[in-house]
């Protein structure tokens, strides 16, 4: 396991970034987080998540030499704006937010002695706060990495070795691309998600039985509808081009399996079906097994 | 747990005859499994899913006082016409088909000396076959059960004691609210499932990193994709008019969704997001907590 010769600064303490604290405390100089929340970082002290815990943000990440942002995307924006003037000289930013290309343009106008570096980690749970940090979260798991142009291949060197720290495995690609990756494996399945539950919803108010019926077929589709909102609303909020791009996209297929239906194409509507329930088995229970 | 003082046959040893069969075995006289396939009725023998096995349906179902047919839905729809007569005096027979409409239909013709009664567990698993057998799948489930005009009270009071027997809570409702309310909690959800993959598949041709940065919340959303497709097809093909009226609710939903994020009218994302994640949270991670 990698081992980090500095010191650490996680900004909100949340489920991520209560993870990513305790996933990389042990394996570097110290770990302090901090959060606008007084009884969110004595929680993380009592946990042991954190080594030190302030709600000053301006103290909190003046001695790191790496401080990762881990709030809503656009918190993260604000905070990038705040925190660069308080950051030690040659200090790497970096960021948890699921999308890039707006807190990137923010990171761009960091001061120019701060390295920014822009960071996904492709893991979650649609609960949220300290209370749910779990240091097991990043493992084995992939975790993106959005260099700026002004990132020193030596910030995005330490990058890496963070993810690695924690247990993951870094992929480095460009902003634009990312956003338009995560529109599709993660906020269009959100999407869908969202609209059965508001159609259950909806039938519930006349069928009784709907949420007696919905069985683990549709928990497991409804799934991502429980995420935090202010995250959600945030990513949708700053991913909105690539987004509707992604869903109509989408669309079409859907349109063809509805087609499919509608004429009782018998052998279409099988071969489709097939090759989907290949690609799907291909991926494992948990999308964990994969690995092409 | 209710004993039944009557031998029953399961026709169909797939994952949920295979399991229907062991969780009712040593709650009745015997259980009798047929299936056209001899190593599968081997296998249900030796793993004790069944007292008895065959592959001749006459023989396996003539001296059963309740007869389960559990295969893909247009098998039931066959299986029903041939079995009839075979059937001993006063026989129940029930079958654990995902759509009822055209199934009852079937079931409407059967000779008089035997009662029809059409039945639904709401479990499954996205795997199939005898190998995946498991008594415990109906345990807690709702089993929804339709009966016919033709089915005599005390043949829809034995469904009920055979429901409870393997540890499920039977629903009784009619054929066609049955068929709207699945195609809602059930259909639809694999249709999403499956445009999803459709469209993550499409974009791997040129994006190398789908599969990798496809976590949990897409595989969790996309699940029920890998469903098994004869199984699928089947049921598609059977409810398609309650599926295509489903479907064209469910697409006003997101329409809804994709205008708020295409308009980033903030304050109406939010208040429906929150609408559906108390929603969603209220049923719990796997839905089976919510007993509403």
């Amino acid at each position: 396991m990698s081992q980090l010769d500095l010191g650490i600064t996680v900004v909100g303490l949340g489920l991520m970034g209560g993870s990513l604290a305790g996933a990389l405390r042990g394996r570097c100089r110290w770990v302090a987080g901090v959060d606008r929340e007084p009884d969110v970082v004595e929680h993380a002290l009592d946990t042991g998540l954190v080594d030190r815990g302030t709600v000053d943000l301006a103290a909190g990440v003046s001695e790191a030499g790496l401080v990762v942002v881990a709030t809503p995307v656009r918190a993260i924006m604000e905070l990038v704006r705040e925190v660069g003037r308080h950051l030690a000289d040659g200090c790497l930013l970096m960021d948890l937010g699921s999308t890039k290309g707006e807190i990137l343009r923010a990171m761009a106008e960091l001061p120019s002695h701060a390295h920014p570096l822009g960071g996904h980690p492709m893991c979650g749970r649609e609960t949220s706060g300290i209370r749910e940090a779990d240091p097991a979260l990043y493992q084995d798991k992939v975790f993106l990495l959005c260099p700026l142009q002004r990132t020193p291949p030596e910030g995005l060197a330490l990058g890496e070795r963070l993810v690695r720290a924690v247990g993951a495995r870094p992929v480095v690609l460009e902003a634009e691309r990312h956003d338009k990756l995560v529109s599709l494996v993660s906020h269009l399945p959100y999407l869908l998600a969202c609209a059965l539950v508001g159609a259950a919803d909806e039938e519930a108010a006349h069928e009784p039985l709907v949420w007696q019926a919905a069985a683990t077929g549709f928990a497991s589709t409804s799934r991502l509808a429980g995420s935090d909102v202010t995250m959600m609303v945030d990513i949708l909020l700053t991913n909105r081009e690539a987004i509707l791009h992604t869903l109509s996209g989408w669309e079409r297929h859907l349109s063809h399996l509805a087609r499919l239906v509608k004429e009782a194409d018998e052998e279409a509507l099988r071969a489709t079906l097939s090759l989907v329930c290949d690609r799907r088995r291909a991926m494992g229970p948990t999308g964990a097994e994969r690995r092409s």
